[in-house]
């Protein structure tokens, strides 16, 4: 589709609904984090599943991350094809023909994997040494989410079945993706402190299998600072706190951690104004839902869920904003709110006055091969 | 993204997840629905919100309907560029930038749109006096969704508003969405009973206006036997049954009602296998669960949320199957799952050992604007 502005617009001809990025408030959200991760003596490695787009994987780069992490092998190749040439995928892949992606994209970047299987493992040498290229090879472990990642005490043999295909072994993945949206701190501490031996475990059963451990990777946007407090993982694979969403928003903050403000919108409009109800033009094809309703922001009003492509607000009467005004709602959930669009446009100087610097292309949406 | 397949490609070679569809099902629910239109001497305009290609459009129009609804200006822009020449814009425009698009847009082909309010007419008016061109226009009215679309009694004084600005009046758009979900037909019923009888109060408010009422459109998959079985509407919009999903299956059946087929399906593979789950390659980002979680086709077990990429399996330990094994899903909801992707693979010969007949490129993806 058509971007729904172009550079140098003013905020207002902004076309509706549109993903719009508050790069002021971005900007500060990237410094804090790679503040946060000097300070710490420790690797950033944004998640770029998140934001899917090389523009982006560059800035964070350029201020200090090592590189980004994708989840699926079209991901990466989108990312490479947008220059960037340091990346993780913190997933598995079973598929022989993925493998052979993943292999030929190895020759033109540094590239990484996880696994949980010997038939992955087996796959993946077989894929290697047919194109004559190299990958790091971390071994997921399951931390308490029960999805992917074998049991902690498995880590040690999968380790020394990667040696022994000839393969690079890098470390631990040790993710925890339903810590990050516990509410309150003392949840998402405990989740981290049972993750956290997890990975422990994991070392240890490595080391007794006679291997070196390089590294342990994980974290999100959620739990990180509790996880570099621990100082087991080396790494950080946050990607939200770029953006930031309802979600996020709705967790106890913190202690010691980056405030990391909102900088991602769904403009919208409202196209139909009842007696008690104003009606928006931006439903769940333009923000996603899975992870709650959208807020409405500078607004005191609720947004219901109207189907694919309305959102229904209700305030008081006076509240309720005009047929043709502008609405801009911060959507529940960030990652697959931004898979659903084809660009992003990015503000400097506010939602209110400001005007369009860039667009940027969102380089792998859809990319879930 | 590239297509997941090729023509000629046999079903294992498709990779994932991809939206495939089961072209001999389709056809069977294509022709069924052409039947129900024909011998009740009703017109079918199907709503292409669902899906968003002019391939499939042009199927439809070659089986009998007048043409297709959308949901936004810029479906209209993609399927119209794609050869479809009678549209319908089944919902509200009030951007004049996007007005100016409607206009140019009826230069082209034949062009209907709906309205419910006096600043909608006055803005579309003044575009398509600019353009020097001409559209169709619905007054909607809301027969108990809440969401768009004026009370019925005062549909006369918005058609009359259409007539004096000179633009051409079609009648009234009355579609109800939430009454296609509502569970038990005695439900669905009396929900159309009622929109029904608002439809016929619109009627008689234009007609008491002096102004004749062409037509009344509307209906969905859920409801629109029970709409011809009530008389008022000339045209029905449904989509859904085209392919259905997880969220249709789950109505109880309208009596005399054809029986539709699930057409629609994500190709997924077991990417991890844990000792009581397996976990699927195909999350949220590959169907959209606004309308529950997917159904696993041919399989007896349970789909759990595994969050964007990923999706766990729960079953008997002998059901579940192996790393690596093909799962087919019913989407809990097609539109937004097809809205997700940027391709259809279309297949011929069924899901076990059929081959790719086609790959359509889904048009309007991404056209929310």
């Amino acid at each position: 589709m058509t971007a729904a502005a172009q550079i140098g617009d003013g905020v207002d001809a902004i076309d509706t609904p549109a993903l719009v990025i508050d790069l002021d408030a971005m900007e500060r959200n990237l410094a804090r984090m790679a503040e946060f991760a000097r300070t710490h003596g420790i690797r950033l490695r944004p998640h770029a599943k998140m934001h899917k787009s090389a523009a982006i994987a560059r800035l964070q780069i350029g201020a200090g991350a090592v590189g980004v992490c994708v989840q699926k092998t079209s991901e990466a190749e989108a990312l490479a094809d947008g220059g960037i040439a340091d990346i993780f995928i913190s997933n598995e892949v079973i598929a022989p023909a993925k493998l052979e992606r993943v292999a030929e994209l190895a020759k033109r970047i540094r590239l990484a994997i996880a696994v949980d299987s010997s038939l992955g493992i087996e796959r993946l040498a077989a894929a290697l040494k047919l194109a004559g290229s190299m990958v790091e090879v971390f071994v997921e472990i399951d931390v308490g989410q029960g999805r992917c990642g074998v049991a902690p005490t498995a880590a040690g043999a999968l380790a020394q079945q990667v040696v022994s295909h000839g393969l690079r072994f890098a470390g631990v993945q040790a993710y925890h993706g339903r810590a990050q949206h516990l509410r309150t701190v003392a949840e998402r501490e405990a989740a981290v402190r049972h993750a956290v031996s997890l990975a422990r475990s994991a070392q240890a059963a490595i080391s007794g299998a006679g291997i070196v451990c390089p590294l342990v990777t994980g974290a999100g946007t959620g739990s990180f600072a509790i996880e570099a407090a621990a100082g087991v993982l080396g790494e950080l694979q946050a990607g939200s706190y770029l953006f930031m969403d309802r979600d996020y928003a709705d967790n106890e903050p913190t202690p010691h951690a980056p405030a990391f403000e909102q900088a991602l919108f769904v403009k919208s409009q409202v196209m139909s104004r009842g007696h008690s109800h104003a009606v928006v033009d931006a439903g769940h094809k333009a923000h996603a839902i899975d992870s709650g309703l959208p807020r409405v922001w500078g607004l005191d009003s609720e947004y219901a869920n109207g189907g694919d492509e309305h959102g229904i607000l209700r305030a008081h009467r006076e509240a309720l904003p005009a047929l043709g005004d502008t609405v801009w709602l911060v959507p529940g959930h960030c990652d697959p709110t931004v898979n659903l669009h084809d660009h992003y446009v990015a503000v400097r100087g506010g939602l209110a006055h400001g005007s369009v610097e860039a667009v940027w292309t969102i380089d792998a949406r859809g990319a879930v091969r």
